[in-house]
C-alpha cells in the first residue's frame, strides 16, 4: 500500500486507528473454543466488528508463533480475511544479517502479503535494508518503544549529545523515504513523540501505549500529527478484550468506535478532513 | 541443558564447534528436491554426518520461517531429530515487551524444545528476561555481530565513554547469570572479542563469522577462551554446502571433522582437554 492510498483511507472512514491482533487463547471468549480454530475465529469477529472504524490491523506475531504450525495456520487465514484496503502490519520485530534479513522480508511480504514488518535496528543498515527492497511496502523500525527497558539502551546519551533512538531515526531515515519507513515511537510520554517529531517531520509513526500500556491520545495528536496525520495509533487489548462473553464482538465494536470518533475530531481539527 | 552438561560435551567431542542449518532450497543438492520435504532430508543427512564432531546446531529460524507453515514443520522435525546431548539454539533474534517476550520464549522453548534462542536488546530488560525463566534454558543475546551494520549503532559512543554493545554487555549480565545467558560476539575483529572478554570473563560466547564471514578461529580462541572454553563457535555455509552433490553429506564430515580436529588442538593448549 502506498502512503497516498493509507491517507485516503484515514480521511474517508476518519479514523487513524489500528487494531492490535494479540489473541490470546487464555483471554478470548470460552464458547470459542470449542471451534476448530478459534484464534481465527475471534480474528474474524474482531475484524468484521471493527473494519469501519480502523485503517490498519496489527497481528503480534508472537503470539501466533507460540502456538507453532496451528497458529502460523491461523494468522494466513486471518491475514487473507482483512479486507485488501486496509493496511496490514507483522509486528514481529525482526533483523538479522543482510542474507538473514532477506529471507525474514520474503516471510512477510511474499509467503504472505503483510503491507508492512516491525524491525529491531541493533543490527544496523544490512539489517534492514532487505526490508525496504519491495514495491509499496514498509519497514516500521523501532526507535523509541513504550516500555519500561526502552531506558535501558535506547534513552541512553552518546557522546555527540543525542541518545541512541534519536542516532537510530538520523542515521536510519537516510536508508528509506517516508514513502516505505515508519517508525515505532511509544506513546508513554507526549514531549518524546514531539523529540522524535522534530527528528523525522514527515515520517508516519506506529504509536503502540495508548490505552492499556498507557498514553493519552490527545498528547500523541500533539506532539505527533503532520499534514497528513502521520500517525497509526495502536489499540490492542483495549478493544479485542474489552468483551468477555458472547457479546465480545460487539464491545469491540464499540469501543472502536469510541476512539474513531476522538480521532475524527482530531483529524478535523487539524484541517486534515472537512 | 546446563553449564556443566556443555562442557562435558566440549571436553567429550574435544570440539565447540557449532554447525549452522541455514537450509536453502535453491543451494541443497538437486537431488533432495525430489523428496517429500527436503529440507528435513537434508538437515537429516548434515545431523548424520556432523554430530560426531559438533557440540551444538543453530537453525537460523528466517530459513525455515520464509517457507511458512511448511518451514515450521522442517524446523521441528530437525529439531526431533538433534540428539539431546547436542545444545540446540534457535537463531531467531526475538525481543518485544515484556508479555509479548513471554510468548517467544513459549514458543522456543515449550512449544519446541531448543536449548537457547538468540534475543536483541534494543528493548531492554523486560524484553530479555521472559527467556530467562526457564530452568536450564539459555538467552544468547546480540552484544557485537560480524556484519557491517554493527558499526551504525552497536560501535557507537556513548557519554560515558563506553560504546553502546560495552554497555548492553555491562547492563545485561545482571539479568541472568553465566549459567542461562550466553552473547553473540562476532569474529571480524579478534581484539573486539578481547574487549568483551574483558566485561564478561566468564560468560559463553556464540561466535559467527568463522568462515564464509571472514574470522579466524586462532584468533577468537587468542582473545575468547576460558578456562572451561567459554566459545562456540559457529560455521553455517562453509560445512553444509562444502559439497553440492550426492556426496554432499560426506563433504560436510570433512569439513566439520577438519574443524573439530583444529579445535581440538586449541583444547589441548590451553589445558582444558589432556
Amino acid at each position: 500500500m502506498t502512503r497516498k492510498q493509507l491517507v485516503e483511507q484515514i480521511k474517508k472512514k476518519q479514523s487513524f486507528l489500528c487494531v492490535g491482533l494479540d489473541t490470546d487463547l487464555n483471554k478470548i471468549p470460552k464458547h470459542l473454543l470449542e471451534l476448530e480454530d478459534p484464534i481465527f475465529e475471534f480474528n474474524k469477529s474482531i475484524i468484521d466488528a471493527t473494519k469501519d472504524y480502523c485503517v490498519a490491523y496489527k497481528p503480534n506475531i508472537a503470539f501466533y508463533e507460540s502456538r507453532g504450525e496451528k497458529g502460523w495456520e491461523s494468522l494466513r487465514k486471518t491475514l487473507e480475511y482483512i479486507p485488501k484496503e486496509i493496511f496490514t502490519i507483522a509486528d514481529a520485530k525482526r533483523g538479522d544479517i543482510g542474507n538473514t534479513s532477506h529471507l525474514y522480508a520474503r516471510a512477510f511480504f511474499e509467503n504472505s502479503d503483510f503491507d508492512s514488518v516491525t524491525v529491531a535496528p541493533y543490527m544496523g543498515e544490512d539489517s534492514v535494508t532487505p526490508f525496504l527492497e519491495y514495491d509499496n511496502k514498509w519497514v516500521i523500525l523501532l526507535a523509541l518503544t513504550s516500555n519500561k527497558g526502552a531506558l535501558d539502551f535506547q534513552q541512553q546519551v552518546l557522546a555527540s549529545g543525542e541518545k541512541v533512538f534519536e542516532k537510530v531515526l538520523k542515521v536510519s531515515s537516510t536508508w528509506g523515504t517516508i514513502n516505505n519507513l515508519m517508525y515505532v515511537v511509544g506513546a508513554t510520554r507526549g514531549e518524546d513523540i514531539g523529540e522524535v517529531r522534530k527528528l523525522v517531520p514527515e515520517h508516519f509513526f506506529l504509536v503502540p501505549g495508548v490505552g492499556a500500556q498507557g498514553g493519552s491520545l490527545s498528547d500523541v495528536v500533539k506532539y505527533g500529527m503532520t499534514s497528513d496525520c502521520g500517525l497509526l495509533v495502536n489499540s490492542s487489548r483495549g478493544i479485542i478484550y474489552s468483551g468477555s462473553d458472547e457479546n465480545f464482538a460487539n464491545c469491540a465494536k464499540e469501543e472502536a468506535n469510541k476512539i474513531q470518533k476522538e480521532m475524527a475530531i482530531h483529524l478535523k481539527s487539524h484541517g486534515i478532513i472537512a
